[in-house]
C-alpha cells in the first residue's frame, strides 16, 4: 500500500473539451510525479498540478537518453464506469524497458495505483463521445545532473494525460506505407524491442522521408538482412494471406505491442491460422503477385488497427483492397474497441476498472 | 553578426575550485541557451544564469530521444590566453548529428560565438593547473510539448560548463577492455555516427555488464557480423601492429572522433603507416600470438589518449606491454595536450583564441 501526496487544483470552470481534439497536443489538470534515488529507492508519489518541470540542464536525460515511456488509454463506458485495458501488460513493458536501460522498475501495483489515481483525479477530462478516451503516459527519466556515461542515480516517473478523439477523425482511414532501405531502426542485441525514446529518435529521419513521398509511416526491415519486415515504428504489423495471418516473431528488435498481442489472441480464437514468424519482403510481393495477399494492416495504441491501403518496396507499388479499409481489419477494430468501451463482453479479463 | 542578451550574475567570492576535481560533476556560473521556433529559426541567444529550466513534461525529448551534444574543452595557458582545440570540428559533427535526429542545424559562426561568449564569460573557472581544463558542453534538445512521433517543432540549444581536471588523477593510467558479443550499439544505416544521447542509452547495459567483469569500457563489434571492432562507446580505438596502426574506418556506425582525425594526422607525419580499415577481433587475437601486437589505445576528447591494459574477448584475454602505458600512446599523448596547452606548436592551425 502507498500513499499518494494529492496536491490537487480546483478548477473555476468545468473542463470543455473542444469539437476537434488534436492528438497529443491537450494535456489534463493533473500529473503523476515520482522520484526515485539510488539507495532510497522511489520516494514521494505526488499527485501534482501538471505544468512545466524544474530540471538541470545537466540532467542526464538530455545527453545520455535514459527515457522510457508507456501509452495506454482510459475509456469511459456508458453505465460511468472507466476502464483500462490490459495495463498489467504495459506496466511488465515499462519494467522490460527499464531494465534494459539500466534504469530502476518499479512495483507493479504502485504503477498501477499510480495510473489509477491520476485518471481518477481528472476523470471529468475523459471524453464521453465515441471512440474517444483519455490516453495515458507514463514515462520515465534520467534527472542526475552528471556529464559522464554512466547509468543516472536519480529517475523521475511521471504520468501525463492527454484527451484524444478517434485516431482517424474521417473515419478508418487506410494508410499508405513506404518500406525503407535507406534507414535502420534497430539491430538484434539492441534496444529495439524496448518502448525507449532512443528508439524513436532514429526512426525520424526515415518517416520524414517517407512522408515527403507521400507516405503515411515507414515499415522497417531487419537492419542485417534488409530483408525480413519488422515493425511501423508506431505500429506492428499483419499481412492476411489466402490461408494465414502472419505477423512478425518478435526477434528482439520489435515493440511487443499490447494490441498485437490482443490480436493474435483473437484471431486464433476466431479459428485463423495465425504464425508469429520472419516475413520477407520478396515473400509478400511474390504471393500480392500470385493474388494470394489479401489485406495488411497494422496494431498499435493510438489507432488500434490500421489498414494498409498500399505498400511501397523499391519501385513496386501493391494496392490491397481498392485501398478501403479490409474486412479482417475492419472486423478486429470492431471487436477490440468494443471490448475497451464496454459494448461487447470482456471474455480475456483484459479490463480493470477505475473505482 | 549576432547579438547576445547578457543576463549575468555578480559572485560575492572569487572561484575557487576543490583540489580534487570529479569529471562532470561541478558546473560553472553560467550557460548560453537559445531557442529555435520553426518559421522563426534561432532566436533570444543569452549568456544567462547556469540554474534549473523549466520544461514541460511532454516536451519531445523525454519521450522521442531527440537530443544530441558536443564536448571540447577550453585550455589556459602560461600566457593567459585561452585556446579552443579544433573547435570547428565539433560544431561540424554537431551540425551532422542534427540533421540525422531531423534537427534543425545552426550557423557555425554563431555557435563558435556562442562557444567563446560563455567561455569568456566564466574564464575564471578555468583550472590554472596543467593538465586541468574547462570541459565544454553544447547541446541541443526537443521541447515542443507533444506527445506524438514527428521531429518537434522547437528546440533548445545550450551549452554547459565543467571545470575538469586530467581523465587519469593517477597520471596516465591503461584500462582494461572487454570485447562484447551479447550486446550491439549501432547498427549501418542507423545513427551510430552521430552524438546523439540515443547511442548512449543503447550502451549502457554493456558497460554495466562489463564494469561487473572487472573492465573499463565496451569495445563494439560491428552489430551485422559481430566480427570487426567498432569503437569504445566514449573512444575511438586504435592497433599498433608491427607494421601498421590500423583504426576502424568510418562506416557509418562509430563517431568520428577529432582527437581520432589527429590521432591520424600526427602518425602520417611522423611516418607511421596508419590505415583505416576492417579489423577482425580474430585478427588481433591472431597476429597477439605471433607477437605482433604492439600496443592498443583509445583516443577521445575527455582522456585525449587512453593505452589498453588487456583486452579480453569471449574467454581470451591479451595484455599489453605489461599492462604499463604504451610507448606509442604516450608519445601522442604528449603531443596532443602540448598543443592544446600550448607547450608545442600548434602547426596543424588546429588551436583558436578566446580574445
Amino acid at each position: 500500500m502507498i500513499t499518494i501526496n494529492y496536491q490537487t487544483i480546483k478548477r473555476e470552470d468545468p473542463v470543455k473539451l473542444p469539437e476537434n481534439l488534436l492528438f497529443g497536443r491537450m494535456f489534463t489538470d493533473h500529473m503523476f510525479d515520482i522520484t526515485y534515488e539510488n539507495g532510497k529507492g522511489w520516494i514521494n508519489p505526488e499527485i501534482k498540478k501538471n505544468e512545466e518541470m524544474s530540471i538541470s540542464p545537466a540532467a542526464m536525460v538530455f545527453h545520455y537518453g535514459q527515457a522510457i515511456f508507456e501509452g495506454l488509454k482510459a475509456y469511459l463506458w456508458d453505465d460511468g464506469r472507466i476502464a483500462l485495458f490490459r495495463a498489467d501488460q504495459n506496466i511488465e513493458r515499462f519494467n522490460k524497458s527499464a531494465k534494459r536501460l539500466c534504469m530502476p522498475e518499479i512495483d507493479p501495483e504502485l504503477m498501477l495505483e499510480a495510473i489509477k489515481a491520476v485518471v481518477k483525479t481528472d476523470k471529468d477530462w475523459i471524453p464521453k463521445k465515441p471512440g474517444y478516451s483519455l490516453y495515458i503516459r507514463p514515462f520515465m527519466v534520467a534527472t542526475d545532473p552528471y556529464i559522464g556515461v554512466r547509468p543516472s542515480e536519480l529517475y523521475k516517473m511521471m504520468i501525463i494525460l492527454s484527451p484524444v478523439g478517434p485516431y482517424y477523425s474521417q473515419g478508418f482511414k487506410p494508410v499508405p506505407i513506404l518500406v525503407t532501405e535507406k534507414f535502420a531502426r534497430a539491430v538484434k542485441k539492441g534496444i529495439g524491442e524496448c518502448k525507449a525514446a532512443a528508439n524513436y529518435a532514429a526512426s525520424l529521419m526515415g518517416q520524414v522521408e517517407a512522408y515527403k513521398e507521400g507516405y503515411t509511416q515507414v515499415l522497417w526491415l531487419d537492419a542485417i538482412e534488409q530483408k525480413y519486415i519488422e515493425e511501423v515504428g508506431t505500429m506492428n504489423i499483419f499481412i492476411q494471406f489466402k490461408d494465414e495471418v502472419a505477423t512478425p516473431r518478435l526477434s528482439g528488435t520489435i515493440l511487443p505491442g499490447v494490441t498485437r498481442s490482443s490480436v493474435i489472441r483473437i484471431l486464433k480464437d476466431w479459428g485463423y491460422n495465425v504464425t508469429e514468424r520472419d516475413i520477407s519482403i520478396v515473400e509478400i510481393i511474390e504471393r500480392y503477385k500470385k493474388g494470394e495477399v489479401v489485406e495488411i494492416f497494422g496494431t498499435g495504441t493510438a489507432a488500434v488497427i490500421s489498414s494498409v491501403s498500399r505498400l511501397k518496396y523499391t519501385d513496386f507499388e501493391m494496392k490491397f483492397n481498392d485501398e478501403e479499409a479490409g474486412e479482417l481489419g475492419t472486423k478486429l477494430y470492431n471487436e477490440i474497441s468494443g471490448i475497451q468501451n464496454g459494448k461487447i463482453e470482456d471474455r480475456y479479463g483484459w479490463i480493470t476498472f477505475i473505482d
